[in-house]
C-alpha cells in the first residue's frame, strides 16, 4: 500500500499523525494553519522534505483565511513569520516560504491564493518525481544479487511525500525481487523501530527489526548484501552527516567488506562545506537518552551525551544516490 | 561507596533488588530457599558469579531449614533440585550446587549445616579475591596515561561479589586516577544504563552515558583511549562471546585504533572451545526489542532478531585480563 505523509485537497491539507504510529494511524485534516504549526512543533509531521510541504500547505491555509481582509498581504506574510517558528532548525521549511514569500511579492492580491495552491502543488509534483528518479537510480546500481538490506532510522514515504529516499531505493527494489530488509530501531527515539518497521509492514516487504548494537552480528550472522542510510546534509568532499550511529554502520560496512550507500536529494549536497569537521553537531536533550516514553531508564540526574547526528567519513561510502545520478567515491561534487 | 550484591550473615542472606535499580534501592532480606528461587528466576539477582553465590546460599537456608527432620540429606537434595530450576543456563549455579552436593555426600548429618555455611563463605572469600587480582592485573597492565574508558552491559560489583570484571578494573583505576566513564545503554535490557550508571555514581566516578549507536561518534569526538568489556565465554583462540553489542565495539576500536580489551574470571576460558564459531547463540525473546518497560515501541507483530550475545573475533582482542594473568593476542591458554 502506498504511505503519504501529507495531502493537499482543494480546501485543506492531510497528514498522518506520526507521533500515534506504529500503534494508530490516524490521519487529521488540518483546516487552519495554526493547527499546522501545532503538527510540525509535535512533530507529528516530520522528515526535511514533508516539513517543506507542510510549511507550505500552512502558508497556503492562512492565504484562504486571510484574503478577504483589507490587509491580505501583510496578515499573510505574519502568518508565514508565525510559521517560520515551529521549527527553526529544518532548512526545507524555510526554502519553501521562501517560496511563498517570492509569489507574494510579484502577484496580485486577487490571484494569490491561486498562485500558492499552484506553487505548492509543484512542490509536491517535485518531492514525488525526485523522490521516483532516486529510487530508480538506486535500483539500476545495485547489483542485482543483493537481497539483503540494513537501513538505520527512517527515511520513506512518511518523512518525504513520495517514495522517500535510502527506503524509496529499497521499496523500488522489492518491486522487482524478492528481498529482506533489517532496520536498526535508532535510538534514542526509535524512527526505526516506530516508523520504518511500519512502512515496510505497510509495503508488503519482509522486514526484521533488530537493536542498533545487533548490527555486527546480524550482518556477519545473516549475510547482509549491503547498508543503505539517508543524509542531513554532504559535504564537497562527500563527508555525510546523518542521524546518530550512521557512522557506526558505515565502520561495521567497512569492516565486514560490504557496500555502505547514502541516498539523498541534490539538494542535501553543500558544496559551500569542504568536509565533515566543519559541521556543528547538535546535542539534543539528556533526557531522550535517560527515559524510554517518559519511563526513566537511567539515575534521574546522571550525565548523558546525546549528539543528534555523526559524520561518516566519505572513504566509507561506496557511492551517492541521488535523483539526479549516482556518484562514486572520491566524490567530486 | 562499596556496593555489595549479595551478602551472607549468621542466619540470612541479603541481596539487593537488581529489578528496583536505579530508582529504588532496596535490599532484601531472605531466610527461606524458596525465596532465593523467586529472587534469581525474577532477575532480582543476576550475573555468573552473583548467581552461584546465591544458588550456595539458598542450598545453606535449606539446610537450616531441614536440619531437625528426619530425612534432612534428602530434602535437601530436593531443594537443591529445585534450585537448579531457576536459571537452567547458569554454568556458576550448577558449579556452586555441585559443591554443595560433594559436601552432603561426604559430611555427617549433624555438621552440614556448618559445612555447607564454611563452603558458602568460602565462595564469597574466592569471588572477593578473585575480582579484587583481576582488579589489579588490569590495573598493573593498563597504559597509566589513559584516563577516559567506554563500556558495555554491566560487569560491576553487582553482577558479582567484590569488583566485578571490567567494571572493577575501572574501578581499580579510578582509585589512583582522575578517569572518565562513558557506558553504552546496552539495549534491549539496558543493563549499561539501570545498573552501570548507577553503580559508577555509587563509586564516586564521572560517567557519561550514550546510546549503544553513538559510540563511533563518542570515540572520535570525546577521544576516548580505550574500550574494556566482561565475557561470557572465551575459546581456545580468544574469541570472545559477551552480551550482544560487544563486537561492535571491537571493530569500532578496530577502526579508530584503540585498545580493546576483555576482563573476564580464568573460569570463562573453555578451552574445549576451538573458536567462536562453535559457539552456539541464545535467541530472546522478540518482545524484548518491540517494546520497552512494557510500552510497545514497534509494530505489534512486526518480526525480531534479539540474539543475546556476539562473539568478538580475537585479532580485534589486544589483551584479556584474568585473575592471574594478562594474557595477549594472539592467545595460547
Amino acid at each position: 500500500m502506498k504511505i503519504y505523509s501529507i495531502l493537499r485537497s482543494k480546501t485543506a491539507m492531510m497528514i498522518i499523525d506520526q507521533t500515534l504510529l506504529p500503534l494508530q494511524e490516524k490521519r487529521i485534516e488540518i483546516k487552519d494553519y495554526r493547527q499546522m504549526i501545532e503538527a510540525i512543533k509535535a512533530l507529528r509531521i516530520r522528515g526535511a522534505p514533508a516539513i517543506g510541504l507542510a510549511a507550505a500547505g500552512a502558508a497556503w491555509l492562512a492565504s484562504m483565511e486571510f484574503e478577504k481582509d483589507s490587509n491580505f498581504k501583510e496578515k499573510l506574510l505574519q502568518a508565514i513569520a508565525e510559521i517560520e517558528l515551529s521549527r527553526p532548525t529544518a532548512v526545507n521549511l524555510f526554502h519553501a516560504l521562501n517560496g511563498v514569500k517570492e509569489i507574494i511579492a510579484k502577484t496580485k492580491e486577487e490571484e494569490l491564493v491561486f498562485a500558492i495552491y499552484e506553487y505548492l502543488d509543484s512542490l509536491f509534483h517535485y518531492e514525488y518525481d525526485s523522490s521516483k528518479a532516486m529510487a530508480q537510480n538506486g535500483f539500476d546500481y545495485i547489483p542485482k544479487e543483493y537481497t539483503r538490506f540494513l537501513t538505520h532510522c527512517n527515511t520513506g514515504a512518511l518523512a518525504t511525500y513520495g517514495f522517500g529516499t535510502a527506503l524509496g531505493v529499497i521499496g523500488r527494489i522489492a518491486e522487482e525481487r524478492q528481498i529482506k530488509v533489517y532496520a536498526d530501531e535508532t535510538r534514542p527515539l526509535l524512527q526505526g523501530a516506530r516508523l520504518t518497521m511500519w512502512e515496510l509492514q505497510k509495503m508488503g516487504i519482509p522486514a526484521v527489526l533488530i537493536s542498533d548494537n545487533m548490527a555486527a552480528h546480524t550482518i556477519k550472522e545473516h549475510k547482509i548484501d549491503c547498508i543503505i542510510a539517508g543524509a542531513d546534509r554532504i559535504c564537497k568532499n562527500g563527508d555525510t552527516a546523518n542521524k546518530i550511529g550512521t557512522m557506526n554502520l558505515a565502520i561495521l560496512a567497512d569492516y565486514f567488506k560490504i557496500p555502505f550507500y547514502i541516498a539523498a536529494p541534490e539538494s542535501t549536497i553543500d558544496r559551500e562545506l569542504d568536509n565533515g569537521s566543519l559541521i556543528k553537531i547538535e546535542e539534543r536533550n539528556k533526557a531522550e537518552v535517560r527515559q524510554f516514553g517518559g519511563q526513566q531508564t537511567a539515575p534521574v540526574e546522571c550525565d548523558v551525551f546525546n549528539p543528534a547526528f555523526d559524520v561518516s567519513p566519505a572513504h566509507l561510502i561506496k557511492a551517492i544516490i541521488t535523483e539526479k545520478k549516482v556518484y562514486e567515491y572520491p566524490y567530486k561534487f
